[in-house]
């Protein structure tokens, strides 16, 4: 095939060339004896003049047929400025039919209205569409972005095993049962967590790799049965250091795929000051309404439950909405129903109209306390005045998510605006009140904050970890830490977790044994690259930004997997379905 | 840390600067007061001079610990020709312990005599020795480079399925049970093959992935669990095209990373000559000592077997080995043992010494004929002649053997030494007795050639296939094939091979629906990157380049994989162990 130009390519400067152009059939319209036809390729659209009269196979030719074409390129009379071809056209003289084509079941243009489950049963159809071929275009500028940046700084890119071992701690395994090894199985990565450790204990120094990893957990739109994320793992790097380049890199990411200029260094909160803030710990603070802390106006409340609150050193805070005091009664059983869902127990609101504070509890507050209310929120005529009073977290949790629902509502998260921050501080462990022990946030193997040290014994609670996330537009893009090297620090962790000799023989074996060799000093974080590219490519679902997803209920729509397979197979594999 | 260099960065240049390094301790000697340390990163090493007495800290520092040392660069006085830094030595004037390390169960240096299996079990200090940091960091290099190449024209990288559907053809699947579809099983990818072609079809027009593929086969020295091809398709171009394009890679990626230019256009041969001239569809052409075919000569022969063969229409061909006249009967019976591992019935040899063929058919021959041989191989003074007669496959795959054999034996493949070329022209269908059908010798979509499309119901076996391979030093890189996109012609091939309706529907399904919207003409390859690793690395294994691979029994001797799980974990797949 001759091929001179691609679709996309031709210009005003190119009239009068002869020229040979490849594609399918986008849109064919028949005007007199003329036809005009829309031809389409991954770099854009041309448009083509027939003269019907001029041939026989020109007339059977509909949309998706494949062409190539012979022809001239002339200016057109009435330009298409949506088109970047959209000042030429090309008159052709010869034409063949490289391929025809059935009616498509879902129509190859941008818009569509077809149900999910048929852009995914035909997906290589849906991926047809400019539109979803914009995004996987746009998925390969970021990893390539990325690469660039880690191949520049002196990041090996190394791959790690997808048949390894199935571990107890973490999310559910993929399993895979071993035909050599009756009764026993791999598991499929959650993440190449002790692999990338090992490469540093290997000297490495500085590892990525695009990973797939592995989570047999139930899907939402932002989950898939299977995720891409860019892992690294540096040594002898401080945490600072880590976040600085990986800015760097973000940035050069932005520049690259965006054509934006972004800030850095990004704006760092710890997650105490990020829960404060805004009751989130992956904040997103392209807007503003942040949660107020009002505990100290109601010290000695009338009000039976912030009292009672207050008395269980609980926590009250409000968020404030402009312009929304006009709420129906309806519409605010809504968001009670939405801060319940959360963890509330219950949700105060109150209206800031004509200069005062209206609302059911208001007869239970004092003038003092109303109009130190009225100060510390800065109120505004037509304030919606969101109050929880709970347990810190609960009280944060609850007030984030209200705080998000109205960025929603209220059109406040611009797709095409894009703030990073950091969110680092995070406390060390998790106390599990069902356990009674504590658990590691993070892993077993971040490293605490050695001024936290002094609290490990009394109340490890206070012990916080040097660990970070990224967070870009209230997603959390990934996040890391650095880890222990210390074998003796190591062993303290352990036996705050409660770990015996024996169990941590068991769960981390080798790996232990392995920090006895000469590790270095290492930490790294991890990206989640689908999400990036969904954010990036202004996507409302990971699912556009790959190119053959799982549907929600794990299945493939198009191939079917999973599906029953052959019984010798099983039998080759030592396993049975168990039909109880 | 403030690491001002890496240990493979200074020289004479930098003598006098002060200097921060990092690393581990390669080796360690007193002289006198004097303590010398190598001080090792991925970079290299360098020296470093103590003096012990100026630190408690130096005395109890062992190979393997960790150092961080601020001191001067020096010239040395004894310098090291074979060593980078060798002309400078670092003075120490601080030195701190990073971590200490235990006597490692393998010496780090570049020659080892440890186990595989201790290798294995302790990877991260075999990954620690400077010859296998740099067999991954050429990996890398090569992957860099490829990559280099194809995102320069117009490939995009797009991740296929790693949990996919189980299929009946082909190599034998790793199955994942599903734990939402009771019964259901993904399959592992053997190959993204159906993906890349449907993304043909989506219109992508250029498609690469560096994949992770899966077989469950027995594993060899050059086989593994899992391996990772570099996977490529394209739409519009002709196989010229595309074996023009894969040069040009080719010969980017031997400058790029081992800084050699090689010759393009490689050699084609077609699957009918390369298996004529070297007895195999993956010639080795670095050493000479060809098939040659004799069968001519041997038309009347009086030596029954040389008779049978002919009226049976097989072949006589034979090979010569210079200088090797006077081996030993027991060194011949080895090679006859080879001849016959490799399908011979038999194994004819004959010397050639003081002008005269020797050997115990000699007396069953003419003159003629011994002269004709004579003639034909023209044979040189000690020349050892190896004879098969036997079907046409079988006499080039034995002598293929033998001559492969020795090739090594007489070190003629040098492995720094890299001979490019394209086998092309495969026959399409291979005949299975045992089935009484045919089965396509590459995959069902592979694309025949046009003008052999008349023996088609005549004779399939005379129809080849637009299919080619990649051959590097002997070993088969890649390949690939033109696929159909023509539905008639899809009808016809699964005809020859004996598929009914309610087959096609069943193992092919959903793909063969996908042709019918509008699919573009389109082919590609694979290469195989642990394969293309080891020969560039010039190691003998493929588990010299893969960061964590499994053992010949597919264990993990570090990590343990596979393993027994929890039984709550099979209930949940809703699978049993079969005991039987």
């Amino acid at each position: 095939m001759n091929r001179t130009h691609t679709n996309g390519e031709l210009r005003l400067s190119d009239v009068n060339k002869k020229v040979t152009l490849l594609g399918w059939v986008a849109k064919r319209r028949n005007f007199g004896s003329l036809v005009f036809i829309d031809l389409r390729d991954r770099s854009g659209i041309t448009q083509l003049v027939f003269d019907e009269t001029s041939s026989e196979a020109i007339k059977e030719v509909r949309n998706e047929y494949i062409l190539e074409v012979e022809g001239t390129v002339h200016e057109r009379k009435d330009k298409n400025p949506n088109l970047e071809t959209g000042e030429i056209e090309v008159v052709v003289d010869k034409v063949e039919i490289i391929n025809s084509a059935k009616t498509t079941p879902l129509i190859i243009a941008d818009e569509t209205d077809a149900l999910e489950d048929t852009r995914l049963k035909y997906r290589y159809l849906d991926l047809r569409r400019p539109i979803m071929q914009k995004k996987l275009l746009m998925r390969h500028a970021i990893t390539k972005s990325l690469r660039g940046y880690l191949d520049d700084h002196g990041f090996v890119e190394i791959e790690t095993p997808v048949l390894g071992k199935s571990t107890p701690e973490g999310a559910r395994d993929y399993l895979v049962p071993s035909r050599v090894h009756p009764g026993c199985f791999y598991a499929l990565p959650q993440s190449p967590q002790l692999f990338k450790q090992l490469l540093m204990i290997s000297g490495f120094e500085r590892y990525y790799q695009f990973a797939r990893c592995f989570r047999d957990e139930d899907l939402r739109a932002d989950r898939q049965t299977d995720f891409t994320q860019l892992d690294m793992e540096m040594s002898f790097l401080s945490d600072v250091e880590i976040q600085t380049m990986m800015e760097e890199m973000l940035a050069k990411l932005m520049k690259d795929v965006k054509g934006l200029d972004i800030p850095t260094p990004f704006l760092r909160l710890s997650y105490e000051e990020a829960m404060n803030r805004y009751g989130s710990d992956k904040p997103d603070n392209r807007f503003g309404m942040e949660l107020q802390e009002i505990t100290d106006i109601f010290t000695d409340c009338g009000f039976q439950v912030f009292k009672d609150c207050i008395a269980k050193g609980g926590s009250i805070k409000a968020v404030v909405v402009p312009d929304k005091a006009d709420m129906t009664r309806k519409e605010i059983d809504k968001i009670t129903e939405l801060a319940k869902k959360n963890g509330a127990k219950g949700l105060v609101t109150l209206k800031y109209m004509h200069e005062e504070i209206s609302g059911s509890i208001v007869k239970f507050l004092t003038e003092k306390e109303l109009n130190a209310l009225k100060e510390t929120l800065a109120l505004k005529e037509n304030d919606l005045i969101l109050i929880v009073s709970d347990a810190w977290e609960t009280t944060c949790n609850v007030l984030g998510a209200l705080r998000n629902h109205f960025g929603t509502v209220l059109g406040l998260k611009k797709k095409d605006e894009f703030s990073f921050l950091w969110v680092t501080d995070f406390p060390m462990f998790e106390y599990s009140e069902e356990d009674g022990r504590y658990y590691a946030k993070h892993h077993p193997f971040t490293r605490p904050k050695q001024e936290d040290m002094k609290y490990i014994d009394e109340d490890p609670s206070k012990v916080h970890a040097i660990a970070y996330d990224v967070v870009l537009n209230g997603y959390e893009l990934g996040g890391g830490s650095l880890r222990i090297y210390d074998s003796k620090m190591q062993e303290k962790m352990f036996e705050v977790m409660g770990f015996t000799e024996e169990q941590i023989h068991e769960r981390f074996g080798f790996f232990v044994d392995a920090f006895q060799y000469g590790t270095p000093p290492h930490g790294g974080l991890a990206f989640g690259l689908d999400r990036i590219a969904m954010i990036l490519s202004e996507s409302d679902s990971i699912r556009d930004v790959i190119a053959f997803p799982k549907n929600a209920n794990a299945k493939c729509p198009m191939s079917d997997a999973p599906t029953p397979v052959d019984p010798q197979q099983l039998e080759e594999l030592h396993i049975k379905i168990d039909n109880e």
